[in-house]
């Protein structure tokens, strides 16, 4: 399975391609897609739009994976937060790949091993779960560490189903 | 001059198409674009975003408008809409199409003739200066509204070139 894990933002979206299978995990590619700053919001806004999509149209991935997003408390960095992730989520939509969507914590405990873990720590794990991972910037960590979760709750429901006895 | 007018929303976006010449303005279409709560997030936005692009293409506007969020304490809800409007401002930019944004009471003042005109008296405003609206919504008029207000922003600035000797 091919994963698509994304990390949106107006200024930085992060992106991260991963191939699972059997439990096993394969780096494909990350990075970042920017927007100009002293461009519009809207051309700001199909800058990230495009960017995703390219990198859809390049690695082919079968699903995406997003972090539900912390909601602070400053309303016009909700909004922008808001107005990325938008067009960001519908990249994998318009392509009919299915966008899942994971709690902070659980996307921590799944690559760390526990939901309290720092920043750090995931870039840190990230790095030695995926050789070969570029990390540019912290958001291809983050994106890289969603794709990962994902690729985890995918393998449980197939352990399940097996155990079930092909319920 | 064609300007589409958008007020956007996860549940139902508003969009007005008007065309404006000489100080005239003239409806050409309103409507709502809804998407369907039992949806995923990211099908949700494609629903929108879809919708907005089949207004674009059926109705070929030349500009667009939509006003500045107004944004809440609830970071929640503030997300949501900010989604919305990600995918909405989204479908003229991919198209080319410049998204002018303006303040809700700015908008006001276009069509009552004050900033701190109350929601009814715009819709009511609305009907007399377009005929044929069909407000099938309150988002309908809103994005009417906002495309009127465009439409004054362009003809006063047109007045003031003209005013100034060809500057």
């Amino acid at each position: 399975m091919r994963v698509l894990g994304l990390d949106p933002g107006l200024r930085v979206t992060g992106w991260g391609v991963i191939e699972a299978w059997d439990n096993r995990l394969r780096h494909v590619a990350d990075g970042v897609v920017r927007s100009d700053e002293s461009l519009s919001l809207a051309e700001r806004l199909a800058q990230l739009h495009q960017g995703i999509l390219a990198v859809i149209a390049a690695y082919a991935p079968e699903s995406a994976a997003v972090e539900e997003t912390f909601v602070n408390c400053n309303p016009a960095s909700t909004l922008k937060l808001g107005q990325a992730r938008g067009v960001v989520l519908l990249a994998p939509a318009l392509a009919g790949i299915a966008v899942a969507e994971y709690q902070p914590s659980v996307v921590k405990k799944a690559v760390v091993g526990t939901g309290g873990a720092a920043k750090a720590q995931v870039g840190m794990m990230i790095r030695t779960l995926l050789p070969g991972a570029v990390l540019e910037a912290a958001d291809a960590a983050d994106a890289l560490a969603v794709a990962v979760c994902h690729a985890h709750a995918h393998a449980g429901q197939r352990s399940l189903r097996r155990a079930g006895g092909g319920a």
